[in-house]
Parts: structure tokens; sequence; C-alpha cells
């Protein structure tokens, strides 16, 4: 951590600072120039409040050099992080396709959409029961009884499933969900993020539709500071001021996430883009830029699905989606 | 809604998604272009799910026409609407200003502070008692003592208090909190919009850091439709590609907004710009553009602050900038 | 187009709207619902101005619903473009690999690289004469001297030569170059688009910062309304709120404007990420989404490069890559 | 500035970098602590490459503490510049307001407007000549004419002339002009910016779309190192994810910038939000946040405007504002 103090700080206020950064255990240095005094922080600043100390009179601003997070570091844990689900593992190389519908609606369908992802490919079962939607008005889920029909599908098939949890006051009903998605618009819901990190199951983190990499990973940090390790990151798209497609797919985030912290990363195209014909060109770039896994909606007959029936591949155009990427993969190894 | 087609569609599907519309109870008008066929929908199109429509195989593109928010629309209800807390309205062409600390620390701190602002003109008292941070490893406020010491603070000065809630969990503990404040980062949390929309205590919604003024009134909507009309809107700064500011504050907002509802909106100058010397000249603006109140940060040793210090004014700074407001206002009237 | 009406106009100011705009040569439809009052427009609407047509007392807002670029627009043009540059193609299926140096620094310099990436496959060999730099105390390129040296350059492997020109009174050095480059900064300099226009040579116009796709196709379409249709289209990052990456690749744009337009599009990565160790990674992400070639900034030491040497591949790596990709497109076809 | 170092750095290569830093003039200081290794830079960095140093290998990140313009810096230059225009004076707590039509039309037009700008209070006559337009389609003013009709509206009026120009080529038709415009799309127009520096007439550079503070003033800084001190910069509204409004007005820029540099800021409400009805509100924030003047469109049938009548004020608006405005800035003082 660097701070930055104003033109002509006082000596007896600098020194008065100095003492109180060596109080909270850091080292201090100082470099005075003609224009501008500077010092500089080492040891553990993960802990040091920057806002405080921008609050300090001789303060002019504070730069931090070092990553706020620990747990999700690579630096501190440089081997990748694994990640198990029943048959599939995500992360060190393993990489696994989550499918299906992007709300449950009902039994036979989400059967269908199972068996179908399934013969495909896909490793993993997704489904929405609570939706979160951004009008009253919109079908909101089938809730509960969504969470029932996905574990019928999960007897009819063994594929693990995904589901996403909107409010703390519906975790018991996750009980036998594999693994518990998080949604954009809760990554920096702290109370839930907290709790969901003292239990053990896997989570899945999607990124907020404006958040940076390093907000995300201090999400990640929350739920592993719990006591949870087992997070799955979740790239999704993030808002820009281009208006053709819903979001902005930052295919980036992939290698960047990758090199800062050891967790599996995985793309979500169909959110990112909105529009089913552009799911299979993504889905294929997110693997070649690196990412060890993607969750793809797909619904036996898209034009009646209750919501984003727009990006949702019909079965056939999944499993031509998978041939596809099985060819990549083989020639990137 | 203005429904596009893919160029040449088949006239019996065109038809027969005619019917379709139809039955929803809506008209269709059809124009055939020679490059293009456009069906426009006339009638009550705020339950018409675009998404589904977007998935059909004929449809190109669906355009809104008409804002898809019913009770925040000021189109049907022309009136603007006025929040009274204790002695205060908001909206209307009542201005109040909501000021206190970031977080609520100690009873000395909340009472000084509390006691300052209500002499310098602030009608209500604002403090954090559940603070959303972005690192696990910062203060996380003092939860349910917080509202305690606001309490005893709202006791000493008759100032009712504005405080924030994060889960749906702590709801018992606002029994006595006057207005409750729904954060950005939960602005899309739909369960708590909905759970909180069932009882009739003001709610303070600040808008998303990524929210346009649309999603921001639906999701006034959302506790809107649940029976809660007194809904105080926020303006509280967008993410946008600057540094330099903690968060661009658009004060656009205010008159777009107030065209398009009747809600009041106020402007939250601290958290938008983030650093306490801009705090006086962005809340002129806002004034100036005709916001119904500000909320500003004050604390009485801002330089010990335990979060945000560097965006709090000084009790004196607070006073001399009510002054400014106060013949600021009167020459707008 | 269509065209929304204030709430309750009155009949003779509609009569009055539409007689006018009929006399522009365009159908009017009109529909009248009980909130709202539309009229949808059917013709050539490309030469309608819409701010204007906003200005009108009685309209609220007018949403076009056909693309205002004819020449770029693939809907009356379905067949791909190629542009040939030497041996070279790009669009239509063909692929190409242009590679170099951000700046000319000397003579040794370039024709050392210019060996090199032929040597790993490149097609054409790029590199700045002239630089647009943020500080006018950067280097500001070598300007005419640099064009000579891309020149010899030329003369010594047989590559086509891609280079940026600035300003339109540089134009008479652009003789002997092969593709000129329009930079992201001047993706709206009108007046330069519109030049350039009027000579054959091809055009990569590179998309701005901040520009919409359609913006991006309008600068093409200028370019291509002037006469000069051989344009090529590069997606080089775009600016969002991330920082830490330079820009933020929209590997999007591959797939959705090959679908809007005709024209060819290729990525440049290494502007887009600002930092060599992702530059491979995004490459085969823009390949597999697509792409019609990449442009890509190789330097045979970077760590001395006169600019932007953070981004640039050694040759070594550089040939790595060449490989990965030609491996990639085996699979792709 | 401060340079962060990969981790465990070989000594060997630590030194020579200290070396080759302490070569150009800069003193070097060394933190080296557990995890992290930091070299603080002190002297004129504002000449050192960034990019550069990001390329070598040893090297992290590099970041800058001070910034990198001189001209423009408050800090070098603390005394407002005032710039004088005819009788009007800019900066320095002298204010002045710019009206006039978006583009130049008729003889008639420009002078009716002059004329009631004039009445109105406006200091300066601005129209555009040479229009930047995103279609090639629409009307692209009228350019050497247009410049004529201004001289004649200047000739009758007094008022001195502020328009835009596009390109280096249309230098010879500005010998009249008393202040040159470059527009949001010409920013980083570093030729045009560079030329423009070498002449001594006053500029209003506005910021570009997508540019930060900094940028802009490194734009500022490109003209003042050519010579030329007389910049107004003008605010005009930014590109973001809202869609109701053109551009989002950042109010913001108006406190910092005036902090960070001693240059003039005015605001351009009418291109920021695009809609007429909201340039007086945005035009009172625009002043209360402490603008030295502001731009505003005016024309006298908005209806038939052949460009951007959606934003223009009727000159009677103008009036009812202008005395708006003037109470303001009497309760400023």
């Amino acid at each position: 951590m660097v701070i930055i103090l104003k033109p002509n700080p006082g000596a007896a206020q600098v020194e008065s600072l100095r003492k109180f950064l060596e109080q909270k255990g850091l080292q201090t240095h100082l470099s005075e120039g003609s224009n501008q005094t500077v010092i500089g922080l080492v040891g553990d600043t993960s802990r040091v409040d920057m806002e405080m100390l921008k609050a300090l009179d001789i303060i002019e601003d504070v730069k931090r050099i070092q990553e706020p997070y620990k747990d999700a570091n690579r630096k501190f844990h440089p081997d990748d992080t694994v990640v198990t689900v029943g048959d599939a593992k995500i992360g060190g190389g393993n990489f696994a396709v989550i499918a299906g519908p992007c709300s449950v609606e009902t039994e036979e369908q989400i059967i269908t959409v199972a068996k179908a992802v399934k013969a495909a490919g896909a490793k993993l079962l997704r489904g929405g029961a609570f939706k979160p939607r951004t009008s009253p008005y919109a079908f909101q889920g089938l809730r509960a009884e969504g969470i029932r029909l996905l574990l019928e599908a999960k007897k009819e098939t063994g594929l693990p499933i995904v589901t996403e949890i909107m409010d703390l006051s519906q975790l018991d009903l996750f009980d036998e969900v594999d693994v518990i998605q998080i949604g954009a618009r809760n990554m920096q819901n702290f109370e839930l993020l907290r709790q969901i990190g003292k239990q053990n199951k896997p989570v899945l983190l999607k990124r907020g539709l404006a958040s940076t990499y390093q907000e995300w990973l201090m999400s990640a940090e929350y739920i592993m500071a719990s006591g949870n390790r087992n997070v799955i990151l979740c790239e999704r798209g993030i808002r820009t001021f281009e208006t053709q497609t819903r979001n902005t797919l930052d295919v980036s985030a992939v290698p960047v996430v990758k090199h800062l912290s050891h967790l599996p990363i995985i793309v979500d195209p169909s959110h990112a883009i909105g529009i089913s014909r552009y799911v299979p060109p993504l889905s294929m770039a997110a693997v070649a830029a690196g990412a060890d896994g993607l969750i793809i909606e797909v619904h036996n007959n898209p034009a009646c699905a209750l919501c984003d029936g727009a990006q949702s591949l019909t079965p056939e155009n999944f499993a031509k989606l998978m041939q596809k990427v099985e060819n990549l993969r083989s020639v990137l190894k």
C-alpha cells in the first residue's frame, strides 16, 4: 500500500502518521520528493481500511499494491482448485458443461431436457426454480415445486443439479441440491454469501453486472472466509453502452481471473448475449480462452419458454455445439 | 409494443401470431413494407413477456413503446407522491435533508452527530447499523446494537431515523425504525422488495450501481405492487469508466425520473463522489436540479470514522452547506 | 420507424404530421390505443432525421426499426465481402494474420520483425509510423521516416503493409501503403472517412473505444458511400468500468457484426488487453468466435519497445501462437 | 511513480533496474516486503513511459502517483486562468453564457437567434457550420457559407462567435472566428490539437464521450504545450449504460476538474441530455456546481431545426432560464 501525502505536510504530522501505522504492525518507508511525499507500507495490508486513511487530513490518496483477497488469491494458493460434483470435476484441467432450461416449467419438460442434455454430454443439469425477474408481473418461477421437479430429473438421469437461491429463507429447500447458484444480482448480498459459506456444498458465484474482477473475488472471499472453499466462478456478461446484445461477454475474465485466482471459472454465454443464434460462437470463444466449463440454456421448445426463451438452444443445436466443443478441446490440450 | 418480423414471413405464420396476441386481449396493427413487416400492439402490454416473443421463429425484434411500470408511472398517477415521516415531508414541493454518520459507532458519537445535524436543519437522522462492505475483513457495523443506539439518538433529539436493511432476517429489528433503506446492492433483491412492500413504513430505495431508470422504477413497482406506496427514490451515483471519483453522480436522474414517476427523489452526494471536499458543490447541483431532499454523511471526527470517513463532512461544514442550500432554495421557488 | 405521440394529440395535428411524412415518400400507419397513439412509417427511412422528428411538439419518442446503414448492411448485400491485399484475402472464409511492432523504430528492427512474422505465417506487416499518444511528451512515431522503413521491410519480405493515418495532410505519404488503418480515436473523424472513401485502397477501420456496432457500421458507411467498398472492420476492445485490463475485448462483436454486415471483421487482442501474457488466449477466443483475421503486436525486444511494449509478443511466442491458431482453424472448418 | 516487482526478483536485476532509472535523473527508493518488492520513484516522472516499464520482465505493475500533465496542472499554476473573448471573460469568477442554434441554416435564422440570445444576456454566439453527423446521409452543415453567416450575425450584434472545426484543412476559414471549438469526437485528434495550439485564439475543448478527466487534461496539455494557453474546457456528457438520455451529464467534472486544473470549465447541457425539457434543470445544476459558463442550444423554430432540434430551447424559454441563472448566481457569491 502506498500513501500519497498532500503537498508540504508538517514533519510532526508525518511522524505521528508513521507511528500510527507501525502500531498496526506495518513497516513504513518514506520517500520525500520536491513535489510529493509518499509513504510505502510493507506487511499485511489486507486489513487496513483505505477509506479511513483517505479521510486523514494530510493524506491526498492511497493506492493498494497488493490484492485485498487472500483465500481466493493464487499468490498464496498456487495450485488450481478442483471442485467435484458427483462424477463431474471442474477446474485444474477438468471441464464440464452444465445445461438445462432457464426455468423449470413441468415435470415432462425438465425430464425431457435433462435426458437430452445428458445424451449430448452435459455433466450437470441446470434449471431455475426461484427466478429473479425485473418485473413483478413476470413469471417468478415454480419455487419449491421447481426444486422438487429438478430432483425428479436428477433421480431419472443421475445428473447433479444446479439452481439459484434468491434469499436465505429458501436455504432449507436446497438440502438435496448439488450446487447452489448465487446470481449476478446477489453477488454482493453479503449476508447470503456469509451464510452460504457456512455450509459445504459447491457454490456457483456469478459475476455482478457491473462488478470488477476484484469485487468478484472479494465476494468469493466472503464465502471462503466462512469456511467453504468449493467456489466456482461464472462470467455471464457485464453491462456496457452497447445495446444490441443483452450484456457484453467479458471473455478476458477467463485468463485474467485464472491468473489472479486458483478458483475454477466457467462461462454463461446464454445470459451474456441473450440471443440463441450467438450462443455457439461465444461458447467456442470461452472454451478457446481456457474456461473450465460452460453453462448453457437448453429448452425443448424455446418459443414457449416461460422466460428467456430468446436465448435458449434447442436440444439439437445443443448437441451440435457439444460436438464442436469436443473437437475444439481436443486441439487445445 | 412493436413487433418486427424477420424478412418475408409466411402469411399463415403472421396470421397465427396475430391470433395468439389477440387472445391476450391486445389489438394488432399490421404494417407491411417492402423490407420490413411490423405488428403494432395496442392495449395493456405490461404483462406481455418480451423475451418469450423474441424467441418466436418469425420475430426479429420487439420494442416496448409503453413503460412496463404502472403504480410508479406518472401517466397513471399525475400527482406527486408526498411521503410523511414524523414532522418531515418529502416530495410535492416539500424538501428534507437526512444526515448522520456512515456507521453508528458509539452512543456518544451518534447522539453528538444527531444533535449537530438537527441544529443545522436536518429533518431525519441516518446511520448504518448493518454495513455492506466489499471486504469480509472490513468493519461490518454494530448490527442490532447499532439500531439500539439510533433509537437512543431518536429519543434524545426527536429526529426520525433512516437505516439500511441487508437481509429479510433482520426485519424484526426494524420495528421502531422510521424509514427502511434498501441499498444500491440490494435494489434487485426481489424477495426483499416484495416483503418490504408488505409492511407500510416508508422505504428509501437507492438506485443500483448499474441500473437504468426503468429498472429502478421496476424495483419501486415491486414494493408498490405489494401494497406499500411510500417509496422515496435515491440517486447515489452510477458506475462509469471514470476512476477519479468513486461513482458518477447522475444528476439528470432528478428531472427525468420526476417526469416519468410521481415518486419523490432525493440525492446522496456523499456516496456518489466519495470525497468530502466535493460534497457541497454536488449537493447544490442536486438541489438546483430539483431534488426533493439530500442524504449526507456527517461525522464529528471524520478522520476516525470506521468506514467511509473520506466522504463525511464535519458538523461545521455541514452547517455551512445547509445555509447555502437554504439560500439556493429561496431563489428556486 | 415508429413515432410515439404524446397523450391525447389533436386530430388536426396528427393529420398534418401524416401529410408531412407522406410528402417524404413514406407510408404511414396509425394505431390509436387508449393510452398511446403510434404512427408506423414504411419506406426508406434511412434519410429521415429522427432528431428533427423528436423536436416536434406532439411527438414523445421515435424508434428506428430498420438499420440506418445500407451499403454495409447484409440485408441488401447478402454475400460476404472479400478484401484482397497482395496474396492475402480477408473475409468470406479467408483468414489472415497481420503482425508487427507497435511502432517502427529502426530499419533493423522492422526488417527483423517482418522476417520473423512472415516465417511464422503472418500475411501482412503492421507498424506504426504516426502514433496517437495520450501524452504530448510521449514518443510520437518516426512519421514519414517510419513509412519509408515499412516500405523497405515490404521490399525485403514481400509482405503488404498496414499503417495508421492520423490526419488527411498525411495522405500523400500513403501512396505505396497497402492498407490504410483508421484508428479507434478517429473512427468518427468524418472528414477523414469521407476522403479515405474517395481512394480505393483497403481500409482497416478500428472500432471506437465507446462506439456501438451501429455507429461503427455508420462509419464504414461513410467510407463506402464515398465509393470505397474495401473496408475491413477491427474490434479492439471497448471502454468499461473494469480497470485490470486496458480495455474489454468485445468478442461478441464478431458474430453479431457478421450477422448485420457482409464486411470482414478481424480482432486486435494486443490493444484490447494491453498485457502480452493474455494475448494468446484472447487470440484463440477471437478465432473460435469466427474472426476473419487477427492483428497482433510482435517485437523482437518487447522490453525496449518505444511504446506499448507491455502488450507485444516476442517472435517465439508469436510463432507458438500461430501454430495453435492453425490447429484451431483446422477443427473449425 | 511506484513500480511493483514480480515476486522474488533477482538482486542483480533489481540493481540494474535502479541504475537504469537513476540514469533518467530519478531517485529510487526500495521497499522489500515478504510478499512484495516495490520501487518508489522521485523526480519528474511525467516523461517516463509507463508502458515501456510494464513490459520489463521483473515488473508486475506500475502506478502513477503524480499527474502526467504540467501546463494544465493547478499544482504548478495555482491561479485560475481567465480567458477573454471580446467583452466576455470566462474563469476566475467570471461567468458567461454561449448560445445559438445547433446548425447555421439561413442568414435570417442566425441573425434572429443572435439578437434574441443577446437580448437575454448571452455573451457569445454559437452555431455549427461544419457538423459531425453519425450518418453520411444527414445534413452536414453549410460549411464555409455557415461561417460567413456567423460573421454576418457577429457584425449585426457584436457577439463574438464560437464554432467547431472538424479538420485542419478548414483552419483558414476560421481567421475571424473568435473561439475555435474542438468537438467531443476530436478530443484525441492529436494532430489537430497540436496545430490549434500553434495559433493563439481561444479554444473550447469538449470532453470526449468516453474520456477520463486525465485524458481530457492531457488533450488540453497538447494545445498548451504547443504554446496556446487559452483553453476553455467543456463537459458535455459521457456515455454510460443509461438509454433514456442521450448521454449522462457528469456534473462532478466541474468541481473535480477545477481542483485538478486552473483552466475554466463550462457545461453543455443541451448535448448532454438531448431533450429540451431537461435543459433548464441541468443548466441550474451546472451553475450551482460552480461552472464558469454554459453553452446552450437555442433555435427560433426548434421543430424545424435541421439537426438536434430535440435539444434546442426557444428564445422565450432561454430568456426565462437566463433569469433563473442570474438569480441563482446572486446567491452563490
